[in-house]
């Protein structure tokens, strides 16, 4: 019987982020509108025929597959960051990394697409996908039938809040050594406002030091009196 | 490497869909809002607490697998039927149900969701999916994430035209023997007015009967002077 047969899917692409690690990666799409990926298609799939007309829309889908979750598996109840990380609820019920098929969905804004080489690379604004992440389609996003407004999503309906993000000194010289410092700025201000610490860390006094790993940076924060100052940018 | 791995998909459910067949299914979600469709989860994928929680958002996306198109493969170039199947996009340009790797995506509603024998059911209305379609997985709508209000799609910005739908006083007979009739009616106008026929029918005279399977139901009609005439409603 067909609907029981394994569905075997290939990559298309695979996705150059600047996230280079999944601690920090917001936690759906839209949050990191400053931040820039690129889905490298390859071989057959690089074919300049299969993108003509992309323009048309100015949204995409990315089908994806959470590829470093994939040993862990799933569990039918997961913890939601968005309840605290106490309230469980069924996998089906959240869009947790840790699902059966390990499939993610996300939306990024069209930025660019060309040619280079041999791959077709097409950028996107907004995505919340890890350095090398294995993509399965793109789709374009069709409003009519995709943006629904009246839309209720019960604990996620509003996007989550943000603490305020400053620098330190050290963080500001760091900086104004860079040519794109603005843009780095932003970024960082769109992906450490979302205070990216696990739930549980949330809820008691927390002066730990965090890092993660963007583009060529280590970022290096700390959470004070809810603020979140960076302390850091350490060259990779 | 892992990117070049291919990706193996389990489907976790089954749809169950009065669309008995692929002709007239609409071409995205949310068009016919009236009908309803059932994913069957089987097997450790019916464990009620899989979907604890499920109540907390309106809207779902439906991940899927165009199992009737598989055969067909794909091809770099495709003709969208709303630009009168005349014009060539590339493959990744539109929501072609014949793409690499064949996975589809589609929202529903959720209408209401149960334990049933050995299987979950998870009810939606408004699904493009014919009976049988395997599903991989599905995920909430989060509405600030999700709904881009602001995002612009081309040719497919707004829902397509519609045209009138007349029943004959044969198809009234049929109807009114039916104790759902009104439902039934609706249905069929939801689904009729987005003009089903392949796009180079359309630029024709065209007095032609069409059928197509929905429900226990061979559903006859044709077009004339733009108007859509339910002739019969055939028991199946």
């Amino acid at each position: 019987m067909i609907n029981d047969q394994k569905v075997s899917l290939e990559p298309l692409a695979v996705v150059e982020s600047p996230f280079k690690e999944k601690f920090a990666v917001p936690r759906q799409p839209g949050l990191t509108p400053s931040v820039r990926s690129r889905l490298i298609f390859k071989g057959k799939y690089a074919s300049q025929d299969c993108f003509e007309g992309l323009d048309e829309f100015s949204h995409y889908w990315v089908v994806f597959q959470f590829h470093q979750n994939l040993k862990d598996g799933w569990q039918p109840k997961v913890r939601p960051p968005r309840l605290g990380g106490n309230k469980k609820l069924g996998v089906f019920s959240t869009r947790s990394s840790f699902r059966p098929n390990g499939i993610g969905l996300s939306v990024g804004r069209l930025v660019a697409h060309y040619q280079e080489s041999n791959t077709y690379c097409v950028e996107f604004a907004g995505l919340d996908l890890v350095d090398g992440t294995p993509v399965v389609d793109i789709k374009p996003y069709v409003h009519y039938a995709d943006s629904i407004s009246d839309a209720t999503s019960g604990f996620a309906q509003e996007t989550p809040a943000i603490l305020p993000v400053r620098f330190s000194t050290q963080a500001i010289v760091r900086l104004s050594q860079i040519t794109d410092q603005q843009l780095l700025r932003h970024q960082l201000i769109e992906i450490l406002q979302q205070d990216p610490r696990p739930a549980y860390r949330k809820q008691s006094q927390d002066d730990r030091e965090y890092g993660f790993k963007f583009g060529d940076w280590d970022i290096r924060w700390q959470v004070t009196d809810e603020v979140i100052i960076v302390i850091d940018l350490v060259p990779l």
